[in-house]
């Protein structure tokens, strides 16, 4: 209806998702100053438009991973999409497939990922949480693999995971019904016994957390490239790239994980200058309209990745509207690349950028 | 009534026009970044006076294209001005004549240009925009040439017109009978024919914005001097200067065009730089008093277009409100450089700026 | 009654001005930049102090122009104070007189100097407005010198008087029976006929103000010490020594002359080193409390002068609302002395400033 | 009942604290600017983590003078805690004891220091103010001693105590019953009698506060080892390391001394450099969760001190309340450390700091 922009879809989420389950998505972890930076990041910087250009050639074409896709805008691993919406992760990936998005298809989904699979026909790759059990682990890896996944995106940074203060306050909890599709047969998270002066947190919870073995192990067990999703520091991605990872999402989980920690559009320069021209990066946490697609692959990434934008569109109309939102996004980012005088994503550099 | 400065005339304006229309007018383009940038760029510096300086001999008056114009406030051209007023451009222009002040008269105008052009014994620029085939543009430019104008201004930051987000918001879309006068018997932009697969900006409504090559073809048909009106680069602004346009206006279109480029008053130090002193440069996007004005001949502009004032003044009282926000914004001027010891707009130097 | 503190009557004070009135008052020129940086100037730095240093033998005792002053706390010369309490300039005398407070009179002042002078009997200065005439000048110079003040303070930052937005909308006039005291029987400024095609501001109202010339010309006409009140850059600050002014007030006459000029306390630290040590540098525009006045002392200020503060105390309690703001100011700035740890005005050097 | 983090204490408080005591509590003094750069500086930067590392040997443990803590949370000196809840001081340390938190008691108590120093088992210090009389502070050093009190915490940045204007304009006075009571025997501050001329704050309140002199004696009067609360300068800082003190508490006393000192947190990198590694550094003013305190460690603090807090946690819940809180506190601090890749306080580094 009024939706303008893809940003619209934001606004009206919240008259088609229950309030403590709108808090949960829109939420940020601690006092959201991470969230906050990742809007404040792609507004604090401009762009630098050059004229006269010639851009009728113009396309929104990109290399990723050896395929080439048909616009850098993937649709992020989002956990129990229906929360949002009945037809949860089966609505995204229709619509991934009609919009030739790549769909990166979260561990903790509420359809089994095979379901996600058949859904599209297009690129898709699967992210992986680590489970308590190598076992688990490499049984969603195997099933991932035979679905048909292209990629397997390893998050790394979400390794506690607990509602935020905004969605506790909204007294939400996760419904009975919502349950990740993907674990029904597979040990919980979180079942470890302590002992007296033992930590919650460190014997606890992170003591199912992976590490550079774990990450190396998996490696080891699958001929799917690997990418790592949650970077921020420079020596991390220069560490991820020399063991072989064949890319990686600078990102900070929208915010949702450790408050306080930086944007990660403020991360990217850094990064790509770690890894070097040509490596893969993706982006995401914070892109709210195409102009921030503009600036994510001015400041070095080759692709980016949409979370709650996603889920808004989804609660408002489903895979219509996950489609609706890809379409605007790259109308926006086209007119930005049209207006900036940028023909392809190649041409768009760091010389775009304004400060 | 109770104008007591140039900027009181936005105040009143909306009580003027119609709210969508309004918010056409007022509005900028996207989330309207730029449109708060061209404000806060001026706010953001500060005059440093000079005391004791004998200011007795002090105008306003500046050279440009080998003409003395009184005062350095230009109307930058608005199209479609009968949505302010019914009078419409040619109350404007009667301003113009009042005020000695030059006017730039839109292509769009909703009265034809010659009409405009009878209005005023003053001076008078015509803006141009580049017409989907060339015999159009050629046609502009012939009967502006034969109506007396002075100078083209040819625009080429707004190749793709869109309303803002807020005029979508507010419900406007132009009125049926406000037209574009100059272009009845012309074909219309936008009627591109897209094949499977081909972008609507890239192949569609780009396919029509000029290149280099069409601004040199068109200096090559006519012996006006040709200005270019918003640039933002400094290299583009060398490039023009190197292949003969006779000035350039900075302008970000008053924030209508791509939002997130840069406050032109930003931009303006950089470009005096490249183009080197005597260059003729204009400034607009912003300007809403006379120490704005200030501000920006100290940067390095040698005078300003005023935009949006213009076309609030006209809707609060025709003729006589654009001509009394003309004196105003010329005894604002004049009263800045008094106080802060310059008597003549040459002697307004980045000297007189504080950071 | 609630004054807890010397900003407190800034508060309290609009219950006991009309609103126009006070308007008049508190309002800045223009948009009220220059207003606005006058405080956060003061609000933008910090200060770093020292421990367990012994205060015990703490005074705040200056030497200004080869006099002792008890304190550094000057009352900067207000016009039309009648408009604030009918005792007007005489109530603040006495409260002067009671505080060992130095007393700068205004040109413009509703009581004559020569009624002021008498009512204290401590230091007092006289504040001279260039005249129409200069046989008028010289007339108030000879007053001020008969009447026994010290020294004379030559405003030069407001050729062009007028009232700001905020008063004008508030619709002030200055009230029939608020008449300048002093120039009773001399030509009032502003009276000059123009010709075609000159400006008001530049042939009419600066024709009157005052030039290098007419300050030479007035120093060489008087045994007292000449201060020059309303310098904010540095070059001219060194001009003004050069040519033999005996001390400067940095000073934007607390934002009310042109808009957009900087924060005097910002151009103090300059004008210091312009001037050198030992050089006499008061500074006024935006003291609101003591830790105001120990910043001004630590970038360079010898003492302040308090404008609108005085103007609120004397409206709400007369002579001892002004003696009781000058002790509140003194008491807050011993208290920042002690906590600081400087027992002496030479002890607080730019060593205290954090930033 | 709702108390999702520490800070959350805060909001819950005035319930349960009458307004004048809780703006007594909460304000700071003056404007309240330092108050305000408190939180502010901790806001300003962020956190820069690490990714999978392995954190199960993680623990909170922190050595100070030779005595290994559980963790860095110490409470801190807080007069009149009966204010808060009746219990006062004896509820605060049983929690300290329930949580193996570090006690620090105040000189103006309201129970006698002995009884505090019975209600904990753990480590305690005392907080010193200096008396007018050095038999009185003899006396409360002796009595500290002979109380099992580990260190004596000089605090030497509030020599003059107001209440702030917050507390003045809640009409805060301190009621009858509320009475340090380790000085029931002791002369009181503030009874000098001045001279005329003298100042009320140099030569009166000042003549008591303690001097470099006063802090050499006390450091030769007793055994135990001595900080000084209340540093903010290097060179200060280096001084007391010089003269033999056991540590140092880098405090602006939570914003209620001197309004307009920085932030500490943003004082104690320039400390931690005077005094160099290996040297007992404390920090408080500002903490308001786990992710300030690893701020604060990872720019060089060994270990924080909660003021208000604890006394919010104090009044909604006595004893349980305040262990409460530093329950939340460590467990907000070691996910904070988990998420960051820290295992250990020793971990936390400044290459953790995010600009
Ligand atoms: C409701 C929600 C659930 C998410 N679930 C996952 C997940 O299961 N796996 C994952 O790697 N990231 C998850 N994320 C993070 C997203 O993949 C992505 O990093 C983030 O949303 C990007 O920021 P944005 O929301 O500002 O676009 C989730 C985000 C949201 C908002
Ligand atoms: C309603 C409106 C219509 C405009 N139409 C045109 C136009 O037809 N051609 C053009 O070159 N610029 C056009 N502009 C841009 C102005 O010429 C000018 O660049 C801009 O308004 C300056 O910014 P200001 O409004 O802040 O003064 C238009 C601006 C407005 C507000
Ligand atoms: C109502 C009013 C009248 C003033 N009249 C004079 C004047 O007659 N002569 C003068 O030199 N300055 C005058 N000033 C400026 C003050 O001397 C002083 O520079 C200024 O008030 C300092 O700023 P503050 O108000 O922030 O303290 C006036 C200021 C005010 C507020
Ligand atoms: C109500 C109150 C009373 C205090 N009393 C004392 C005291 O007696 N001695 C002392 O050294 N510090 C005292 N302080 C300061 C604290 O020890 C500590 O430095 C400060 O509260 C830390 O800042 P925070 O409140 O932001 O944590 C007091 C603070 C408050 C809020």
């Amino acid at each position: 209806p009024g939706i303008q922009c893809a940003q619209d879809y934001e606004a009206l989420a919240d008259r088609f998702i229950p309030a403590p389950a709108h808090a949960y998505i829109a939420g940020g972890s601690g006092q959201e100053a991470t969230l906050r930076a990742n809007l404040a990041a792609f507004d604090g910087i401009g762009i630098a438009p050059r004229l006269l250009r010639d851009v009728t050639a113009g396309h929104t074409r990109v290399k990723l991973l050896g395929r080439e896709l048909r616009h850098p805008v993937l649709l992020a691993p989002v956990a129990f999409q229906t929360l949002a919406h009945p037809g949860g992760e089966i609505e995204t990936a229709r619509a991934a497939d009609a919009t030739d998005s790549c769909l990166v298809a979260s561990t903790l989904s509420s359809f089994p990922l095979e379901d996600i699979a058949r859904a599209t026909r297009g690129d898709k790759w699967f992210q992986l949480y680590f489970q308590p059990r190598r076992e688990s682990t490499l049984d969603l890896v195997r099933r991932a693999e035979a679905a048909g996944f292209g990629a397997l995106v390893v998050t790394v940074d979400a390794s506690v995971q607990s509602p935020s203060l905004r969605a506790r306050r909204a007294g939400f909890r996760m419904p009975d019904d919502v349950r990740p599709a993907n674990l029904q047969h597979h040990v919980q998270p979180g079942q470890v016994t302590l002992s007296g002066g033992q930590s919650l947190i460190f014997q606890g919870l992170m003591s199912e957390a992976p590490t550079w073995d774990d990450l190396a192990w998996i490696m080891g067990q699958t001929a799917l490239p690997v990418l790592v999703k949650g970077v921020l520091h420079a020596d991390d991605a220069h560490a991820l790239q020399a063991m072989g990872v064949a890319g990686l999402v600078v990102s900070n989980h929208g915010g949702r994980t450790l408050d306080g920690i930086p944007a990660s559009l403020k991360a990217l320069p850094r990064i790509r200058e770690a890894v070097g021209a040509g490596y893969p990066l993706l982006l995401d946490s914070g892109i709210r309209g195409g102009s921030d697609i503009f600036k994510a692959l001015a400041l070095g990434a080759d692709a980016v990745m949409i979370g709650r934008l996603q889920v808004y569109a989804l609660a408002v109309a489903g895979a219509l509207g996950v489609a609706h939102l890809v379409k605007l996004l790259r109308e926006e980012l086209e007119l930005c690349m049209a207006l900036a005088g940028c023909p392809t994503p190649a041409d768009i550099t760091p010389a775009f950028i304004e400060r």
